[in-house]
């Protein structure tokens, strides 16, 4: 295996230093408008003692807000003196992409959940996964990171763990997403792993739990209150926090198969006939979708093919051939 | 008062003639792109005998759903031998601003609701004003506009009104939001009327009914059925089609001056701490908008004005100076 | 009437002087990349002796190459000996659309055909038509105004001028258009003449020329020897220059009604049956149009409604509703 | 050699179902406009029996039309019962082009004619040309590829074939060319193959054969006749068609060496002085480039250094440092 | 005479108060991305007692920065005790500008020095001109508005007043200026006034002096110290601020025609062969254009026409045909 | 190691003729607006006899103006007779960028300084990297390649070499920094020399100088009089051209650790304290970045870490947070 070069990042903070640091993870990036420019990603290291290390993050999407908004906030409240042990909080990972308000970096358009393992030597977005693969996620005991829908997706509200092969890694996840308390909990089975934070976080035998918390590119009082109570859950949880989780009822969820999507094979305006945590029988129009170059045209039909509620949905009004227009789960009792 | 020439648009229909007609209104749009080029806007007459006539529309801003949708279906599904009379459907007024999805028109950035009385000489947006202002409204004894929040404000689903001079015509107007059976209905004061579609219907002395049903870019299944109920309301109360108003309860809703609204001074992150339809008080903070260049900083603080209930709301995730961030409506016993 | 102000455009020649001047037209125009920069239009005056004054202009529209081929070529080889009179060459009228490839103005989007009379407080193509209204036309005796279908049309390569109310005007017009010598020959009725540049000039009671010469936003051999020849012969009718006009045939079209054109109303790739210049009847499908969104659909069908040959076609692969799909002018014997 | 990853792309045809399906290739693409988005490429297979596999593909650059055409055309129109084994037809390789109306991937810039044998983890251009390299082409025997000039270059029509080390290979293609029967065929030798279609079709032992028909980005009547007759007549020589080959004379074409080609050094406005399909001597002055910044002053010429006919040229009006003006190809007899 | 429409601006502050206020002028600007978004433009009034008004302004146009820094920092630590009147700051008159680092607004590329009076149914930067033209310019005496080159041009630091009509104005106009105390002083003879700040100020009646203090879209602590203490010199000369002015040498200037201006006609890369402030003659080479498209070619010369100093410069590497490339200004005893 | 295929990048002028040669490096660039397009980047070539090889560049990236002035007007002027050698002068390495007036490529945003060694299959600037490892570099004894600040920084004027390995390498390279003669002398030691063109000449054990002499996007006849001279200083020193070298004072500097640099953390106006090549303390306040969103705030403040003289700084007026705002040399005796 071939030796990395260091990475181009520089941070402001010292990891290992008792308190709390505001500050910079410094990425130099020389660009038309900035010979000798950074990328500034803020972070914060609130340490206390020598418990477990969490690491939090949101904005792996640039578009996705419940996530920020829990951190930035923990960031500023989270007094050193309630904590045992070290918590790394990025509330905006791709900090590019969270600025520009996208899924994506506006630079490389860098989609930082499929960026992993990264390289020092490559995009800007591929630069930062590489900094958490080799220097954050060694330090971590715990990974939470933050998912919404973002601009074009909204899901019911889950905290998530993935099925895994290591039993024991996967029954303390799962515990954690219990912890998390959720209106919804989800089992997830990755069809394609390939270059996520998830994978990156599991294979160095962390404990990593995510969430999809709403979505749209905006966040509900309610949605942002799930976040708030579950990342303080979470750290309780590991024991960095101290007092007991503020339990919650949750309802277990799983996507057995392919078969939970229904894709948009058709240009138009979508129209929804089920709103999101509704029951769906598997063959129910769920959504069609208008033509809307003329009046008087028939609209094409979206199905499920699963019975179940409907998790997810395509969020904007327009909608492209190729899109995923509707997701569907089982319960699990 | 000088003449105006006539007005470019060629209508593919005849307005005049029974039956169902799909047809467009054809705008000459001379482009880089395209020489002899034109908008095509849809449109539908559905006419049978000598009754009254409604003119229906959806899409004066472009990234509004509920409307567009209910109008697309009623004009493929609205059979002549349920009228009585002439129902005009034009479910994407601003059809540029509706093909791409946004509030304004990408060819002129125009508002078309700021856009009256047009001219046929201007913009394509005033282009398309005039044709209504001069051929469209004329021929309407009631008009029914759509709105929802488009891509950037959120509200309650509400069916609204203006308190206008003629209290004969206002009277007339509630009586149709009141039919429209929305959810919550408004009374309207508007402050600055001048280039609203509204303002050009009322002055003309036509029945205008307009609402806000929703908003985030999107739509849901619960709104569209209010709006496709709510069409089928006005023309039933119309005496257009026939059978009785499904009727439905409503909250009153009154916006009594500009302290319904609070504007934003800062750029950041928006935490919304209320949602839709719930109760505020006035002073108390609805939202705060965090600083994203730092962690650590405390955020602003938007507070309501008024008591009433939150109504309208801020919809991106990332809000900007002089966005408004939150509107209070009082309720109306 | 109110008086206008000065225009702010100043030539670097002397209009008067005798011999040859290659100079610019400067217009003054501010902007972010260059706070006191100018457009500076290119043009030629040849004068010797007191014959009348002809004025030739190419790009109009600035993705037209026949007229510009033609005159920059003029410019650089018309000695003044062989000229009597004077030969005012502006071989590229929007200059800006011209320098960008684009029918219009890239800097306003201007239509330089629709811009007329223009204002001097206007926008950079508003400005260049004011100019020539008040400083060009009024110098000239006679107009040739060269066109050809640009980068969305292509045309059989044609000579035309107005039918007009001055009839005397008129007859002095087609008798240069039969000077002119193309393949075909034009009478044209226009219908909405408003804001032309062919309109301008004759309603001063100039000898009005103009062409459509091919398209395609390419140029040919062919075409632009027809060019060559045509603008040689229209001065050698004039007077200007010396010798024999150098006849060739050509064959008289008219273009009656609207009938002449047939629009596409639906988005694909346009499939052409017919090529330039072939004959074909009124209710023929002259072209059809697939669908591209999946394989299996039945393509739509562009009909001529007229008799004739087919004049004129959208030259792109990929079609829009509104686009002009094709044109059919009508024999004249 | 490593092994690669499998294929993102799913089909909804199964390739080895008789009959005929419209389907997609489904390429799961998560971007700002759709977290969850895909692009849906439209296929048809059509089978019937055991005989041989032709794959028949447009728009390998998304500009030329004369492929596209005659292949939605064909999918649309060919009756399973008059065929014997099987017909893939792609009719726009490179969609994200095709739908763009553009040469080159609007989403990656990819070249797909310079992308293969692609990757599965790579661009989306390089994952469709990795789903031709891995699926589609080792279930071909023959493989007709359609490509003319695309908006920037106009050929002379012709089919063509390469020189290829395997001669019975060679021999095969080139019968394919003629039985394809356009009115100009052509012996290629490619100087550069790395990352053709072309060539990951050779290598594996196929019968390649391609052709280039006309171009500006449009098409003629003429030439998508000769692309339509062309598909057939390949069919029907490779038996999967039933009925003679349609032969029509031909003229074969050479072109030996880079001297074929003449660049562009100048920027300017191109003057072409000979037509497609005209003699050239070596030495002839084929074209112009007139400066645009004034006049007055002398244009550059571009010299043919070979005899022969005029091949292909740059189709612009305008033309830039680098482009190729001009390219001769040597009559064969 | 018409009326016109009250302004849609609302200040948040209140002019009469006495002490500092910091607030904003908020501009209602609908737009795709905030459906009820403002423009909010940053402003101060500091009050104390009933002395005269000065209105302060920087960022006329948005990429010029020795005012903005001078006025943003006086917003902040002048004292009310320190004034006897009242004092206006705008530090960024073209708020959108300014904030885009652009001469012109990026909303309607409104320069703003162009725009006056204003229309309060025009554009974004019409808006805010009819603001200052009806509400802020009737409450000044004295006005002094900061400019500087820009990114494209670049000056030696000097204050300038009009040549006008009113003498007895023109000379406390001068009064001023000599107060500013810049290293040069300038006496303007403006050829076309029309649209400017100054010219709306001045025909009020105002004391309206004005800057060039440097360009190239940056500043140095050299011009800002010029700023700085012109500013200050400015208010004392009103009496507005207490203490004598300080006075600094200046040398006079004068630009008494159209041939202080050199410009190009011709693109490519400037060489400059004099520096701001050093001397030329009439005739002097100053800058040589070389073309760029290739090696041995002659570069175009820039020459002066006039003799004085170098007053402003081009700024940028490369140029355009008619970029301003020199301006020399005589030297006044 | 694998061997690279050969380099598309093809010269139209050959190495080894003597005399001068104008010509260009071209390479083939296909893409939308030019199917077969290339890149012409012009070099010369003056040789005359067998002395030693100097290679000169500029451009290297594109908004640098000094290096390509002097450049271009060698090239043009330099005679062979003068020679003793070869001269190999390429005025604009990244011709695409120099071209834009951008530092990166257009085409693919290459910064050339960080693509050595290049790919010849990578992008246009990884391609011309490529040319310049494997075949122009080789053919080098001496290399001087042209930087200044470009358009976001500038620079006090100084010629440098690195520290190297090979002292009697490092010690040649002074020499020639000497020999330049430029106001300031620079040693640099890199600390992240991954992919620069410095380094890859270094490597091939090569005399490799280089300059800062300004910056702004701009030049100065000061800065490219020192350009100039310092061009024919390096060529005599060599020995290519005959006479003694033109000796100026110079003032050495040092940059001994990242403590030169300044980073802003910061958004805002820019207001510089110390103008270039003034001395500062370690700990002075050199530089405060204002926020611009309201009036009255407190503007952070930037540091030098060390005592010596303001060598570079943030040019433009706005800065971001990452921005280099201040570099502090040591003088050295």
């Amino acid at each position: 295996m071939k030796t990395l070069r260091p990475s181009p990042i520089t941070p402001t903070v010292d990891f290992d230093k008792p308190g709390v640091q505001h500050g910079f993870l410094r990425l130099p990036y020389s660009r038309d408008d900035s010979a000798w420019g950074s990328v500034m990603i803020p972070l914060t290291v609130v340490k206390n003692g020598s418990g477990p290390t969490a690491l939090l993050t949101g904005g792996n999407h640039g578009d996705e807000y419940e996530g920020p908004i829990a951190l930035f906030d923990l960031a500023r409240t989270l007094d050193p003196k309630d904590v045992s042990g070290t918590v790394i909080i990025v509330p905006a990972m791709n900090y590019p992409a969270f600025r520009a308000g996208t899924r994506t970096s506006p630079i490389d358009k860098g989609n930082m959940n499929r960026s992993f393992p990264g390289r020092p030597d490559g995009t800007v977005t591929e630069k930062i996964a590489d900094y958490f693969q080799r220097e954050l996620l060694p330090r971590a005991d715990i990974v939470l990171d933050f998912h919404s829908g973002g601009k074009t997706l909204d899901f019911v509200p889950f905290c998530a763990a993935h099925i895994l092969p290591d039993k024991r890694q996967e029954e303390q996840a799962f515990a954690a997403v219990k912890a998390f308390s959720a209106p919804f909990s989800m089992r997830m089975l990755e069809i394609d792993a390939v270059g996520m934070y998830d994978t990156a976080a599991e294979e160095m035998g962390k404990i990593f739990v995510t969430t999809e918390l709403g979505g749209g590119g905006t966040s509900r009082a309610e949605t942002v209150r799930i976040a708030k109570r579950g990342t303080l859950n979470v750290l309780r949880h590991a024991g960095i926090v101290g007092g007991a989780v503020e339990s919650q009822p949750t309802q277990w969820l799983d996507m057995p198969s392919g078969d939970c999507f229904s894709f948009a094979e058709d240009e138009g305006m979508i129209e929804p006939l089920v709103d999101l945590g509704e029951a769906v029988e598997a063959g129910q129009v769920v959504a069609r979708i208008h033509p809307i170059g003329r009046t008087g045209q028939a609209p094409a039909e979206i199905k499920a093919k699963l019975s179940g509620i409907l998790t997810a949905r395509h969020f904007p009004g327009l909608v492209k051939p190729g899109d995923c227009a509707a997701v569907v789960a089982v319960l699990v009792d």
